[in-house]
């Protein structure tokens, strides 16, 4: 009944895009802990609003809200989405305060707006549309799972997935976002990278020296720097023993989807002015690096920092890692490589503490929510569907996908990089928030229906 | 007369200590230029108070302060002091804060206490003592230099001599500090180390990215790592094209000066906690190092620093370094060779932006005015007098005695590591301000009277 959903949602708008920023003012930045617990109950407050039991659940880190309404059918489509928020910082780049939501130009600014407090609203406005289309009653039910740890690496949804077998089971699953590219083409990702994210850390002195010392004392500096520079050569190899053991090469199949994906390259040369790409890598070569696994620092911590300079010895360094894998790697044994590596090189007193892992996961492009999902993203966009063998991030689809049998897409907002995901000036534009509701409640609307011929076969 | 001045420093040592402890209050940091200015005015206002004659100088980076005061032999005697200090950071690591000076356990704790306000006040303690010993006139010319730019390389003080050689001419010079090491041995240091600081910057994207992106998107992290790799083999040797062009081989002189010199290893084991020496270097080797010019980096700044881990693509990344030469090298020379060799690695995109430098320099062993301090120093500490042929640190010792023509020696509260110089919990013991102004006193009451034969030859 599109017709009548995109009435409602049309009428509504504003009410979700106000519940929206009310959201987005309420901080929950998982890697500091400031205000999830809030967040976790406003969660809570506001899928009761929307006509959903609520139960929280604790022990597996930050508070995870559920969230089911009945339908019509026995079938099932459950929404994941995430509470929590990246870090704010560096706040003096940000045009309005992150945890003080603006409108302004056709778009709803703040830390969260997009990733994934937006896209969670957007789905609840297509819940509520789809449910007055039908006269008050769902056609099948809904599940939101919305977790508080998606910003840290999700460490605790594995096992609560494990541990809610009968109380998650569905017949599939939208995943936070996505749904649209950077273009506002409609797609969805089949696969997701994974994660392995890890600190390291050494310390040579009890204390920072002058450097007047150089000849003799041993820097942390210095030894952090080489301990990296052990990682990985000039040309993107990863130099840790075994690190590729578990990759597969890439199919004929998966070339075939990556052949029809858009050209990357002007998009990105703008967006990031770059002169030149990893490897110096060009068209089609862009496109096919995602099944590269690499090896990414996230930032290196050591010495003086301040203005001017200061002639010191620094103690201590450490350093931030994220290692991105593709199927079949596995991020636990990556991490005992890495050990392995370091000790090998000599490098024994630089400490890892892992910090995050995931598997990487895909998904089977020839299920029926699939399809679904291609006719209501054209009907929405006007634009035909892709499908991306493999997507560059990192999220618990593996989680959810293997245990619960179910195949997981996409449908939100899209491409995160022009909404300034994970940096200053986070945004969503309102139309794109529009579009994803509609998109979401057209799946919702015929998502019963997929399995409506299967008592006749 | 030893027994005047003694008597008279005896009596009056909690003034000094009181008036030092005012003068460390006073906040002075050169990197950021917190309360300099104010500080230039106190120390002008204590050399007034203490009966010298001041000018304070402009146009020479933070102010210049001189003071003088007549003798009754025309030879004067020229002490180098700073009023500047090293920024505080990391302040959680202080005891008490860094300027609120605090007297626990027979020492002054403060950021300054040692380096160089402690060193200055023991001066004036020590003139204070020598005029009224002498009947309130003084046996030889004073003349103090305090500048505000020591903790970030002196920059204007080279200048600063070459504008006012008529003002500064005098016949020796007694540096900022030193005077006895880590034992309480007396001794001076014959020659110090130039420095070369800059710093290192390289931006490869126009903003952070989601390390999604990494197979693709250049990182600036990993592009320093690169660059600092390139500059320094495992083996400490710089791998700059020429670095090594004008290093002299030690001499013989030099190495026999260096035989004398205690064994360093013990102190620095415990001082550092350290396991291992750089290049697994031990005993005799230790203190040749010396002569080894160095790299050293300060800090490195890039990425996401603050807890738990955020998953970016570091978008700018800046090294601080400084070199540490040796005789004959020469900074600006260096600093050329650094351009030329990150060119020729493939680093063009490596800013490189200079912060200080400082020629290497040495003094002349056989002058006599050594052999008076070291009189004056086996008296005060009753231990033989140790000769360094070269000190680690830099200091602009070059920018004086070139010029003016003057032998300069150390003589002051001693080696700076136990009393935590540019580190937090930097302090003086109270002993040792007594004794430095001991030890200065009887050098200005024989200094005149080593050119007293002069007239009969």
């Amino acid at each position: 009944m599109p017709n009548a959903i995109d009435r409602f949602l049309e009428q509504n708008l504003e009410t979700y895009l106000q519940e929206t920023m009310k959201l987005c003012a309420q901080p929950s930045v998982s890697a500091t802990g400031e205000g999830v617990r809030e967040c976790a109950d406003l969660v809570e407050q506001i899928l009761q609003k929307h006509g959903l039991k609520t139960q929280k659940f604790e022990g597996y880190g930050n508070p995870v809200v559920v969230g089911r309404a009945k339908g019509r059918s026995e079938r099932t489509l459950l929404f994941y989405n995430h509470y929590d928020v990246q870090p704010p910082e560096p706040l003096e780049l940000w045009d309005s305060p992150p945890f003080a939501p603006q409108i302004r130009d056709g778009k709803l600014y703040a830390r969260g707006a997009k990733d994934d407090k937006g896209e969670f609203m957007a789905r609840l406005a297509a819940v509520d549309a789809v449910r007055a289309a039908h006269g008050g009653e769902l056609p099948c039910g809904v599940l939101f799972v919305v977790e508080g740890n998606e910003e840290v690496g999700s460490p605790g949804i594995a096992k609560f997935v494990q541990d809610h077998l009968d109380l998650l089971k569905c017949d599939g699953a939208i995943w936070e976002e996505g749904g649209i590219d950077f273009e506002e083409r409609p797609g969805t990702s089949l696969g997701r990278r994974g994660i392995l994210a890890v600190e390291l850390e050494v310390k040579t002195l009890s204390r920072d020296a002058h450097s007047g010392n150089a000849h003799i004392l041993p820097s942390a500096a210095w030894r952090m720097v080489r301990a990296l520079a052990s990682l990985k050569d000039e040309n993107e190899r990863i130099l840790i023993p075994g690190f590729y053991d578990q990759v597969r090469p890439i199919s004929e199949e998966d070339l075939e989807l990556l052949r029809r994906l858009p050209d990357l390259e002007p998009y990105l040369r703008e967006t990031f002015g770059v002169r030149g790409f990893v490897n110096n890598l060009q068209g089609f070569e862009l496109r096919k690096a995602v099944f590269n696994p690499t090896c990414n620092i996230q930032g290196i911590t050591t010495g003086y920092q301040g203005p001017g300079n200061k002639t010191v010895i620094p103690a201590k360094a450490s350093a931030k890692l994220d290692f991105r894998l593709v199927p079949d790697q596995d991020p636990t044994d990556i991490l005992k490589k890495l050990r392995v590596h370091l000790d090998a090189e000599g490098f024994t007193d630089v400490r890892i503490t892992y910090t995050d892992y995931m598997f990487p996961a895909r998904s089977d492009p020839k299920h029926p929510l699939v399809r679904l999902a291609a006719q209501a993203g054209e009907e929405v966009y006007g634009k035909p569907y892709q499908l991306i063998p493999l997507t560059g991030g990192s999220s618990p689809v593996y989680a959810f996908a293997g245990p619960l049998g179910i195949p997981v897409i996409d449908a939100g907002v899209g491409f995160g990089i022009t909404n300034r995901t994970h940096a200053p000036n986070e945004n969503i534009r309102l139309q794109d928030f529009h579009n994803a509701a509609r998109h979401i409640a057209r799946i919702l609307d015929g998502f019963a229906d997929l399995w409506s011929g299967e008592g006749s076969s």
